[in-house]
């Protein structure tokens, strides 16, 4: 069976909607998120509109700063800067990748942690390895997490969980919220031997490692739960272009027991959970 | 075969006391660090008393701070805020465990990142997470980690490593590093099911579970690498006191190709792993 990622997302913002009005109304605070976009990169724009409309819909303030792609390091901390020190800017995300002359690790790093909702900096980073309570957790894990649960229930522990990909992004942080939950968990990658057999071990199998198609039905334990966090973009010989995910969907549906589609999986979940934390973010400052 | 930690550490001290000198030399700077101890834990005094030893003995500056068990978390915080800002202290290490009124991530998190050679405050944990260079890294975890390349040379990519503990201190740090030079990695814990079975899988078994010969001969592949990181104090029937491991060390000898003594594996390590953190935050001073 699909786990229905779109419906989740949307139940999700339901539910942040409520709670949107209630922090107005009894705080006077509504949460407010500003994105960056340095650069005309079309698929980042197409990305933040729908950030920007999504966040509007659920009652949250959005702001957008669009800035030329050369722009200098110096300008763009700058602007971090003021934004940091602004008390009416809650969430701060800068949409990534930046273009190259500007050093992501600098910029993430010059964010307020308290206002990272993205969830990158070390120090929410560091929270999230070292399991304390507080740090801003990054959006696509948490939905993993959310639909794992969606189809196993809040329980995972004792689950074996094995994670393709070890990305800051994805691979790393699912794997430890996963530890969290009281998993199993064994990372994955380019470099492991054996990877059907790895695969073949998972209750749980997360696949966030970029290859179209790459998990196969014979690395599958049957009844296994998927998360499929792939976007890949391919063309059949007809011509056709589509969206896949690192699963061989067609391939493995009959053999696990539920399963993220691509699209209208962990994709929607993504800027809910953004949005999750912008309203954490916010409601920090309106109970201080 | 045994890995022998104690010779490899005094391997590392002896090379560390060349550094040394060679930054004296160099750079007129004299590598220095500051064990704070509260309270009169007999066990930590011991440690303590160790460590200023070995510190001395490279050449290095050791000053030692005793509170009473009394002190306040205000009192101890104004000390480290003073270490912080004395140029003079490069490594600052508050001997763990606190006294139970003192909060110890409050206390971790007061310590400068750059001074922290316990490598346990969240701004050196997340770099350690997300791989990125110029943190200090916790000591056990870094000793586990050339104690496994002494015997299997440099490259462990590709390899399983199973971490059997998840812990801050060691179970999660020394996953991340084994993760960093390219192996698979499963962590494993006490909500783990058919651990015999995920252990039998590891290329390296890391036991760091803190139970006395928890791990038996037949959770161990042939031919695997073992570090025990366990130290546990039992008595015999005979009432003779002794340390053992985490392994059943009389078991796994003959079934794994190579194994860390319990004394005088991982143990010894981690003193010449925290001289090697003071070293590279003196460095990083000196070269400023």
């Amino acid at each position: 069976m699909n786990i229905d990622g779109k419906l989740i997302a949307k139940n999700l913002r339901d539910h942040l909607a409520v709670e949107v009005a209630e922090l107005k109304a009894s705080h006077g605070v509504q949460p407010s998120l500003t994105v960056i976009i340095v650069g005309d990169d079309p698929a980042s724009h197409v990305y933040v509109k729908n950030k920007i409309k999504q966040t509007q819909e659920i009652g949250m303030i959005s702001n957008e700063i669009v800035l030329p792609i050369d722009t200098t390091e110096e300008h763009l901390l700058n602007e971090l800067e003021k934004l940091n020190s602004d008390n009416s800017v809650h969430g701060i995300l800068v949409q990534l990748p930046l273009p190259k002359h500007l050093n992501e690790n600098a910029v993430i790093s010059a964010i307020n942690p308290e206002k990272d909702v993205d969830g990158f900096h070390a120090v929410n980073s560091g929270k999230l390895f070292n399991g304390e309570e507080g740090g801003l957790v990054p959006c696509t894990p948490q939905g993993c997490i959310l639909l794992a649960k969606e189809h196993l229930g809040t329980d995972l522990s004792g689950l074996h969980a094995v994670v393709i990909g070890r990305s800051n992004i994805v691979g790393k942080p699912v794997a430890m919220l996963l530890l969290q939950e009281n998993c199993t968990i064994t990372i994955a990658h380019s470099k492991t031997k054996n990877l059907a057999e790895v695969c073949k071990q998972a209750d749980i199998l997360v696949a966030a490692v970029g290859i179209a198609n790459f998990v196969k039905a014979d690395w599958v334990k049957d009844g296994a739960t998927i998360i499929d966090v792939g976007i890949n973009r391919i063309t059949s010989e007809t011509g056709v272009t589509k969206l896949v995910g690192d699963v061989d969907y067609d391939e493995v549906v009959s053999k696990c027991s539920a399963i993220t589609p691509v699209p209208g999986g962990v994709g929607p979940m993504t800027i809910a959970c953004l949005l999750s934390n912008t309203l954490i973010a916010a409601k920090k400052v309106a109970y201080n």
